[in-house]
């Protein structure tokens, strides 16, 4: 079951996901029509929505994993095509949903599609990408396909309904909290490497490894963005800093500070959290305590334990070029910049 | 092809859907407890939510078209009880979403759930119960019935932008108005009743026989509703009177007021619904132009013409209790009280 990676390893800083962007170039070009042409409507607002989001420059990382899974199994039709644009709707579909429930003003880097249209807007067009999402999956015709992607639709919106139980409750434990994202985030990396592999119909351990391997990546990416909120540069994360914290949500770099912290302090995220009265020192503040506990390096090094798993995962799959890129998909989530 | 109703004819006042209601029940009972089942989650306040619309004694019209329709074939499997509960789910969905965009205060004679449990909720729950009604579609393993059902889905939220964007346009004409009626409330009527013909594997002839009365019952279900925002008894009605005008919904009624007033009259609609200038005054005036112009009775009129076409369509069958019953069930649409 190949080697145990240590979760003190150095990462490898350079590491990136140039590899995988390579080898999927051709499918993801296919991919990026699939996605233009089922924005179409004669209703001129669902493409000038879509458009915003969609062509504001997400990586993609969801569908390129549908992609590169299909590849490494030496598929050869085309579902995985209409599979990965379908795995992107949904992602697109909850950012747009997430933003409205959010309030956010910003979104990769662009005014948030909210601020440009409005809150209805935003509910219906999401709407629309995800009855788009799952037509397109019907049309690939594979019901175990159709089965993990509706499973990943109602757990995703499970983990955003925990999520807005569980926000501004700083005695939410750690477990809660990676219950949140293993179903808000964690299920759609999972079943868009999953579907990759019932597309190439391959058998339920290879199925499994996919999906495993997609739960830990997931993880480590929702885990890694959570610290950045607190520490990234704003142009690249393409948010504001701390909006997490304006939003008076419970991440994991809150709950170590406040876990760590003393009771003094603990008041002090409970009113930011709890009451949201914050103004623009608190948030200040809020970074100098993760500093103090140490609350982003540790967030970080969970990240790293999630990050290692997802790298065993693909232990059971023959060495290649594409086994290869997906590990190094795990590095770049790790490493991402602060 | 059976005989042309007339839409001259007299409408059978006394009609109900009693009959089909007694034909359903045991099935009902089976897809109320799938219902309930599939609302339940440890987040409690997805059964919350759920709970407060779909107990809150909607008639569940449209799940009911499905099982009378497979009942109808003498189907004998249970595949029509997932397909009804996912087409409740959907229809509760976007009850959900549309109260956020609409702003409504009210649903069926409650307070909306946007008004208990906040936008956010709505929204989010809406997204769960869409993502059950996909998995519940799954479980049946009709790709048929997948495609009909994920087809109505993108039309409906088409159907919901479409609105989005005629809204506040008095400009807006009866056919672009019939397109988004046919989007947004008879998609779904269709799809209810087609997947009751899939289901029970019937033929083509037959499969298009109940999507057309599906179609044309909805469309003559929703001119009736926009006739009675107007009209209606507020306690029948379970919404406020003159929502729709104060929302600025270009409904029939309006188009027909609209474009049989004088300039005066245009003004003041254009005023009330465009720039959303209305005071308590406007509302009587608004039913009082509808009066002068026979807006309501047109509407009504225009709601029998897609009521017999709803009928006939149903002639290719043999006469049966279940035939009767879909046909009150039109009576029923089109007569409801005033």
């Amino acid at each position: 079951m190949g080697t145990v990676v240590s979760i003190q390893q150095k990462p490898d800083r350079d590491s990136g996901i140039e590899r995988l962007v390579g080898l999927v170039a051709d499918d993801m070009k296919r991919v990026n029509e699939m996605i233009l042409s089922r924005t179409g409507s004669d209703v001129t607002l669902i493409p000038e929505v879509a458009a915003h989001l969609i062509e504001s420059g997400g990586k993609r990382l969801r569908p390129m994993l549908t992609i590169a899974a299909a590849q490494m199994f030496g598929y050869g039709g085309d579902g995985h095509i209409r599979l990965a644009a379908s795995v992107e709707f949904m992602h697109t579909a909850t950012l747009l949903h997430d933003d409205v429930v959010d309030e956010s003003d910003m979104r990769r880097g662009k005014a948030a599609a909210r601020m440009v249209w409005g809150n209805e807007a935003s509910v219906l067009v999401g709407d629309f990408l995800l009855g788009q999402a799952f037509k397109m999956m019907v049309e690939v015709r594979s019901l175990d396909a159709l089965e993990v992607l509706s499973d990943a639709a109602a757990v995703i919106a499970e983990g955003e309904v925990m999520q807005l139980v569980t926000a501004q409750n700083t005695a939410t434990t750690e477990d809660e909290y990676l219950a949140v994202i293993r179903a808000k985030t964690a299920a759609l990396f999972s079943a868009a490497g999953e579907v990759g592999a019932i597309v190439a119909d391959r058998s339920a351990a290879e199925r499994g490894a996919l999906r495993s391997y997609g739960t830990n990546l997931g993880l480590a990416f929702q885990l890694v963005d959570d610290a950045l909120d607190y520490s990234g540069a704003q142009a690249k994360l393409g948010k504001n800093v701390g909006d997490d914290f304006r939003e008076g949500k419970v991440t994991l770099p809150v709950l170590l500070a406040y876990r760590r912290g003393d009771e003094e302090q603990r008041d002090f995220w409970r009113r930011s959290l709890t009451e949201r009265q914050t103004d623009d020192s608190d948030l200040d503040r809020a970074i100098a305590l993760m500093a103090e506990h140490r609350a982003l390096e540790d967030t970080i090094a969970r990240a790293r334990h999630y990050g290692a798993m997802a790298r065993d995962a693909l232990e059971i799959f023959p060495a290649s070029d594409h086994r290869t890129a997906l590990n190094d998909v795990v590095d770049f989530c790790v490493n991402r910049e602060f």
